[in-house]
């Protein structure tokens, strides 16, 4: 297809699709003349995936970049694609800064260690959830590790329906586009979900 | 206490306090001399909302306001009080903006049927989740119910757990804040026990 019908079919603008070429987001389509290229569906597909990683998880170009080159790198190896699709695989030249030994991320590796579960040491999560328990701490409500158990026991249940959903997919690009684009995309409707949950279950509780 | 211990004990700086006063977010505190006031351990509760209303979940001053006027109005509804801090209930004078009658909100709404959940028409949540379905099918994602009600299955039962914590709290405002604080400060471990919990699964499935 001609890149007006790639802008088209992606919805993003024939100047940003220009813009991710220049940038070596997306890869040359073949050269049909001078000033003609073919895109095929790989570059619908990379678009898409381009698109989630800028507008929905918010990277820059730079940050995005070297995750696409880091899911071509490791195309062979689908937990590593997967990991670095969902971000529990680092990449580029941050380091999980420091992990600073907090009484929060012992309580974090002690949590992982009960439930058994198998987490990378520099797993962004986990700093993630050791600064929410500081934050409650600090807001007089702290949390330990009996509170904390049962939910992660119900997010072990929703992980399984999540990589259900890429099940049968045998191109692990496929997969890892859609691995992330089912985790960034689904946050807010499984946040929107418990929301509701709640409600439902508050009027359960207080309504006569 | 005095204004400089309420803002030890908070972490609140006693400038922001005082701009909370005069506010009007935070009551005046009981006059002891012409510059002088005391404040008791209920203006400490009250910072610690407003630091989570503000703060957590990003409210502007005038919309803080408008929570903690309902919070109070409620007082005796426990139902209507956790509507509020849950975000579930609107407050001020912005409506659940025409709820535009899309396919997605119509998927909703037999999501919520489906399930026998009581939720408000106008709770926001059911347009994030109409939102973020249309977000999925413009990307080629599209989710049916059928792959949304074991994820909702689940969200029932964690908000079975968020309950489970405001019981036995006979205070029904002391409830809205924990209701709130844990609501909103626990939406970013829940997300990052998920992404733990995929990366575990991951390694059960793909790792030799």
């Amino acid at each position: 297809m001609r890149i007006s019908e790639l802008s088209r079919r992606s919805g993003v603008s024939v100047t940003t699709i220009k813009y991710y070429l220049r940038e070596g987001l997306l890869p040359p389509g073949r050269q049909t003349a001078a000033t003609q290229a073919e895109y095929d569906d790989q570059h619908l597909h990379r678009l898409r995936l381009i698109r989630a990683l800028t507008g929905v998880r918010g990277l820059s170009v730079g940050a995005t970049r070297e995750v696409l080159d880091a899911l071509t790198e490791h195309a062979d190896d689908t937990h590593l694609l997967l990991g670095v699709a969902l971000g529990s695989v680092q990449v580029g030249g941050k380091p999980a800064e420091g992990a600073a030994e907090s009484a929060e991320s012992a309580e974090v590796a002690a949590l992982v260690q009960e439930l058994e579960w198998c987490v990378h040491d520099a797993a962004p999560a986990r700093a993630v959830l050791a600064e929410t328990l500081g934050s409650l701490r600090a807001l007089g409500l702290p949390l330990d590790l009996h509170t904390l158990l049962p939910y992660a026991r119900l997010a072990e249940r929703t992980a399984v329906l999540d990589l259900d959903q890429l099940d049968g997919l045998d191109d692990p690009l496929e997969a890892a586009e859609r691995a992330l684009l089912l985790t960034v995309l689904l946050e807010p409707a499984l946040m929107a979900l418990r929301r509701m949950a709640q409600e439902n279950e508050s009027a359960r509780r207080h309504l006569p």
